[in-house]
């Protein structure tokens, strides 16, 4: 039974795993003070060409969203995010929980645009309503879908003409970056802090936050300490994201990850199948009859994401840094199969 | 320069490290959901020789110690600690963050007492005050003693009848239990949570909570969740417990630690110099006049705990699983030579 | 200028700042232990023919709600409540400062029904989102509407079986009562908390938190302390409680505002009018052309609920216990002017 | 029996019960927009001679330093108060509640000094420890004593040279500004926040907030209407500080408490007592024979504050707007005969 149910099924990247075994035996000061997350943080700040950013490493994307909201928001602030956003849906309300409102935007594609982050402004109340002050994305989104550079930039510019911070959620942001034409100096540019996820692009666990904007990031440290995000053994984390861009190894398994979705998706739509959302990233969501979606099931793992009707279903197809072409092609015949059977 | 700072300034043993790498392509389910998890879950359950005992897997301590306290207790209930307990001093406020509030209890050795604790309870008036809910120890403390079986039996008949939780950090469990004459079972009987710490004794990260209380088990996995305590790929602490309890690992780990801590403690007794507090654990607290000291900082790393006046200090040394015995034999010399000198 | 704007407008009720008077050079304890808090909390427990409710006095409303859903739910646990809701919409957030998500369900009419509640719960996913645990109604609804009891006995089986509790925010409840067929001891039986607003029935200020549930009673106090919902003179909430619940001040003003808002109505339907709610409480959302607002706005003080369209928009017209039937004849003779002058 | 617990046992002083009849038919807008608000609001500013401190009314003390706090602090700042102060002592964990640690210093008298601040900052350790950034003191404090104006000069210098907040909890104020040489406009000058206490001054309830610190004063409305602190007919609050300040009630009534405690005092001393404090504000702490405070229950209330041995008890009596002096001189007439049966 192969599994594409997800992108952290496996360990990591086998050239993560070679610079942990090599450091291994080596002493090194703890909480982030050693020299791997320093040269880790200092070449991502490269890649950024922004010196100035602050680049702190976590162990995990809930993490990462509640320690960035709570460290940045007054107590009667709250978030804007579109309806499917991660922190809405899926983080058991890890936001709710620092004492923050999220706002719900629905949307047809999971990506906010300026004209949904003015309607939440335009129902504000003073005093009596949270003060919305920052804005949410996820990229690439919950449902496959990102942004393109032009989007970005006009978000970006909306959330600065209304006072308002933008963070973006980089869970997958590898295969998001890969999928575009926005660039990590983009990045720097048009956001205030987003975060770069290592646990679903090959690394053990780990997202890199980074802040860019100097005011917020005074002191960010103590946020980490207090909500239990600082690793004693920091190292794991510097090694792991040195490791990822010290030469393109994140890049690599973004391409490669959007590489195998991509070639996924035109099998499907090679045999007239439609799709739930319009991904180029590493999340595809084909529509397939309920009979194809059992024969898949004898040989594969994966989400049946939502069911249309007695005889359809969206399905969850998710490609790692591990998914090797000939599993692909063989997933390809399996389902050129099951579909010749319908 | 060898540091003597912490138990974590390495990687992880050897043997931690084989297994993740041995398993490291697999496909394994996640949040804790995969096999070695499951396994390591069930390993630990059978030291405890308990059954219906919960274990969950987190990444450090103060994730577990906010993530336990704040499932457990009521919006106005409070807990009691040690003034030198580590959520006290070293935690930036973590479980304040979380709504309660901490009581202090001066200890003359960083051990609380039935005594110590029916003190608090003494002071408490009905509604104007938090409710004192949860006992909160270390074991060993922050400063390397450690409770024996009978001072465990005290506390917890202490709390049972007074309608308190006990709650162990168990942060360097294993050096404790080796100084000891208390039994994993017996924390299973005496405790109602407590903590096996993995990242101070051979992990790369990892701390194994264990719920003995069945009222206190459920749906705690909640509260990991919300806290950001819930690993995508928890594989990575599952195979590191099970490498820990697989077999006799983490004790093997518990008793080289304190060994080697107490070759260092008698060559400072043979040499005629007192300690601030009394340890048999893998923290020794020597004081040394600063002629010394600064000799052994050309060579070593470690912390000066506190000056006790002009001529002298206590400093802190701590051994962790690398730690050698030809190191120690040679920091002895090194520490022999300096004293002469003086 | 008359101000229909709201229903806390003016003082208090006549018989309420008597009672003040003659008992404001008695010496009582604070707390609410005093002689007039504990008569009151008995005369309510007479009315709901529940001896064993707890009644607690605090301030307000959104002070009421906090420390209401606070006390009840678990760190994980979230609230259901209408799209419309009070606690969503006009609280600046208080729920979830206290740590709680609260789920928005949108309704044609601002309550809730059994298939609303279950619709969130279906869409609930174990772990990863926060477990619904208690429903907030508010009777009436900020819109004005009510429910009647085969709605609240519906709303309150459907709320047993799936083990959730009812919490009614009865701000307006004396209206709310008196528009239906809703008793207090139906409260008693089908809510597990519910709250009877004072400061919009005629007293300076105060509600009265009634828990029926014996599980959520204990301890509630600290709550309120710990919220500062404790008032030390909690005489001046015990007084006016006594006062609205010794005889029958508090049914008479629900029924007197109610009357003042349906002879108002019955004039908008008499001119041909409609209204964007169905309101037989003491709130009414008449819509009227923007001509005949304006020159209504030169003798009244009301709110512009909503502009429907550029000639069109919905007031609210709220009556309290000072509003007197020679100023609502007064009203209706100036509306119909205006309108015949449109 | 007549008590003299504390100074909240009565109603309110008969002049400000005089404002809320003249004035209760009027109509006025809600929360806090009411003219006497303004009014009161521009009085106290003219006390203050600060025509750009912000004044905002609350209900009561533990409302008025939560909700304070709550808004000035980041998640990892944290609170210097006297081991007595009231936030540590009397509230219920209300401050942890809002997510923020309060550090205890012990004092002789319930006072800080700048020692004792540096003596906290001296022990701070960064990023693992939270950062103290509000200085909170009471005045008068809980225990009777009050600050003299070089003592607020200091601390208020040794606060900004440290780059801390100074709030001052003034419950008591009118008591405590009439024992000293500290004046309103010196509050406004050396402190950044400090409220001014009503309940215990002859109000039926209500606090004034004075944020004079311009960063501070920014949205400071949503923070009351976040934690239930916002009335909806604020003029309650209003039209009693219009009183207190309209001429010199608040003060009249401060002379007053002082000088019927004085009297008490000096009936204590005349016969040989000694005092647990040195108090010159409206709460004495006399040391009697047990024999004595038995005799002096039979016909008067009053707190055993501290049993001091088997022989002797401090108790403690508070003087209020509504002591008058013949109660005063009758139970020194009790006092005397008492003391002379022993």
């Amino acid at each position: 039974m192969y599994s594409f149910k997800n992108d952290y099924s496996e360990g990591c990247h086998p050239a993560i795993l070679q610079a942990l075994i090599e450091n291994n035996e080596e002493q090194h000061d703890g909480y982030g003070y050693d020299r791997y997350s320093q040269e880790a943080a200092e070449l991502i700040r490269q890649r950024l060409a922004s010196p100035s950013a602050a680049v702190h490493f976590v162990s995990g994307g809930t993490q990462a969203n509640l320690t960035v909201i709570a460290s940045i928001l007054r107590p009667y602030e709250s978030v804007i995010s579109a309806a499917t956003g991660h922190i809405l849906i899926h983080e058991t309300g890890a936001i709710e929980a620092t004492g923050h409102k999220v706002e719900a935007v629905p949307t047809p594609d999971g990506k906010l645009t300026p004209s949904a982050v003015l309607g939440v402004l335009e129902k504000f109340e003073a005093i009596h309503m949270t003060m919305p002050r920052l804005v949410y994305i996820s990229n690439p989104t919950e449902i496959g879908t990102h942004y393109v550079k032009d989007e970005l930039i006009a978000l970006s510019r909306c959330c600065r003409e209304r006072g308002l911070y933008l963070f973006m959620d980089g869970a997958r942001l590898a295969s998001g970056l890969c999928a575009a034409d926005i660039t990590l100096p983009d990045l720097a540019s048009y956001t205030d802090v987003f975060y770069i996820g290592g646990t679903k692009s090959g690394a053990l666990l780990g997202e890199a936050i980074v802040i860019n904007d100097p005011a917020l990031q005074e002191n960010f440290s103590y946020n980490l300490k207090q909500r239990g995000a600082l690793l004693a053994k920091g190292r794991l984390l510097g090694i792991q994201f040195r490791a990822l861009f010290k030469e393109n190894l994140f890049f690599e398994i973004g391409t490669h990850v959007n590489q195998m979705a991509a070639k996924l998706a035109e099998a499907f739509r090679q045999l007239g199948y439609y799709f739930l959302t319009n991904s180029s990233t590493n999340q595809i969501f084909p529509i397939l009859p309920i009979g194809v979606i059992e024969q898949l099931q004898t040989k594969y793992d994966f989400y049946i994401w939502q069911k249309l009707n007695d005889e359809q279903a969206a399905i969850r197809l998710v490609t790692s840094w591990a998914t090797q072409e000939t599993t692909v092609d063989q997933f390809i015949q399996d389902l050129t199969e099951a579909a010749s059977r319908e």
